[in-house]
């Protein structure tokens, strides 16, 4: 494929309920240049509003699947001011993927790096193929990646995450699993697979359920354990009362498979 | 057994400093149901004040430790304002196990899904039998695992809490152990052998300084690392001016064991 | 050796950019005593000022690394004051590491109990040799490690934990590393190369960079994920505009070696 100014950043794929989004600058590594952001950030603002939409996978072109910022484009650009509004940006995307109602699955095919290991950490879920590889590797370069370090350590233990943040050291897949910063490792002809599960698995779920749950899930953890508690309550009192859940018990109670729309 | 009005919900068996409390509706998978719930609130408000009672072990009658919700008496009672306060019971009843003086170790021998699983998440130390199995299923009928996502995601990594609240799926005792959600995997035989010798373990050291430190422990992990060294450094002065300490120290210089009581 | 009142508690030494801090009381396994402590942290108050150094390394003289507070010390001086201080003047030390502006890599090749397990809970990185093992014993003389459990628990999952701090039972350094509290584990004669190759690996990365990058990954990890991102890409905007990093991207770009300095 030959690029040219039409080339899409971000390609959409809609199938039953599983949105795919794909990076589109597979001979680049998927920078997350001003325009992926920008393609990134619209894809999402749509989605997260479009209730055809139950998953989302975030899947790229080319061997690797995201090697970060968009190192010519900053080195263009060298003012503070420049460099603010761009780390916000990404920021905002990162957040994004978190408060989007639907679950988010990272496909990650090959190298995942600086803020595309940030990507990593912030989805939902992830799957790996075992040839993939997880670094954050802006220290090399004299940049030291501190918005992935905040994706990362929440994921992994903080001396796991300072090694890589100090060295710039690459861990395999294998490492990334052990340590739970991706879900499952299978190899690249089950990676589709893999996702597909997952996938299924949870359309197969009330849409309701699952976004009040993921927006608990995220809400609590930054809260202590009692006001935790009580947020969690009134989230499931108020699941309860929706008719999924009701035929949900009911169905389960009856020891027959629920209906549900 | 036949379950009569007067089975109790709970049976209490106190010997040599351990009470294990047992959840008695193993045909039903004891599910915390009003009257369980009630049960148990009793009997930790009893142990709260009870000093010859050292360590609590909670243990199930049957095949599984604990399914959660009893759904039956949910589906009778429809109502929004019913469901907050039985999850808030229930999120009581959570509280009440770390807030308990005493350490409490789970005995799992089976399954533990939805708020059975969050008990195993809430108590001090857990042993599983290497058949039990975890889950925070709630999803599958429809209703998202909130309360107990608020103990599981403060045990495990948040990507592997994650997977298992949207899917519904089980994980093993093997990799409950793994990822840090249980302390110890062994066989059905020896469930109770290990148990006790956690139990015995703590019985060693002086009750005055299980106390105190249960209850460091769970405030400082809401705190910020310089308040939360502020407030163990004053609790372990309070703790070496107890006769206890000073005796433990002073065997310890004298190379004997040391006399306490 | 045969000590002196002049033996010097803490051995520095200063070789290309990397400082050794040895603990010099091995045959009392190196408690910290007011003496060491007031030695560590006058070398950490003098090191974090100090340009010339880029990486320190925490190692210890004898077969232990170190087994926490010197108890004879303590003994002798029962007043709730005095141990108000002792504890408030060991945790300013926990935290000087954590705010020394270059990292600490803790270097292990013994025991580690007590505030010396803290120790190693606190530095940015751990090695331990094969034999190394680690516990918080102090419930065992009836004095709950309160000011430890604070750097384990932040360390490893919450049961592993308190299964340490209640049973005070060692765990051996292949536990330790599987649980993310130390990064490698290593035969005792490759712990000095280890050891030695991650110093070299951060000191090949700019000083200001690394500096920047400490600071905030501590800072951000109290931080709700929204002002953890907004914190942390002010971070980086300022790292970007540094020399260091402009050339960093631009050799990068040139596909050469960038040329600090």
């Amino acid at each position: 494929m030959s690029l040219t100014a039409d080339t899409p950043w971000v390609l959409r794929n809609d199938a039953d309920g599983v949105t795919t989004l794909t990076l589109n600058r597979g001979e680049r590594f998927n920078p997350l240049s001003e325009e992926m952001l920008a393609a990134l950030l619209a894809e999402f603002k749509a989605i997260a509003i479009d209730e055809t939409v139950r998953v989302v996978v975030l899947a790229a072109t080319g061997k690797a699947f995201c090697a970060g910022h968009d190192l010519k484009q900053m080195q263009a650009q060298p003012s503070e001011e420049y460099y603010k509004a761009l780390f916000q940006q990404c920021s905002k995307l990162m957040l994004a993927i978190q408060k989007l109602p639907q679950p988010v699955i990272a496909r990650v095919q090959g190298l995942a790096t600086a803020a595309g290991c940030q990507l990593v950490g912030m989805c939902d879920l992830a799957v790996a193929s075992d040839n993939a590889s997880f670094a954050v590797s802006g220290v090399n370069v004299g940049l030291f990646c501190s918005t992935p370090a905040v994706a990362l350590s929440r994921n992994v233990s903080r001396k796991q995450a300072m090694e890589m943040l100090l060295t710039g050291d690459f861990i395999d897949a294998q490492t990334a699993w052990q340590r739970g910063l991706i879900n499952h490792v299978v190899s690249p002809e089950q990676l589709d697979a893999c996702v597909a599960g997952l996938a299924a698995s949870i359309i197969a779920k009330p849409a309701l359920a699952i976004r009040m749950g993921k927006q608990l899930f995220y809400k609590q953890l930054e809260m202590g354990m009692a006001a935790a508690y009580q947020l969690a309550g009134q989230t499931m009192a108020c699941n309860m009362m929706d008719d999924t859940a009701q035929e949900g018990v009911q169905a389960f109670l009856e020891k027959r498979s629920p209906v549900w729309k």
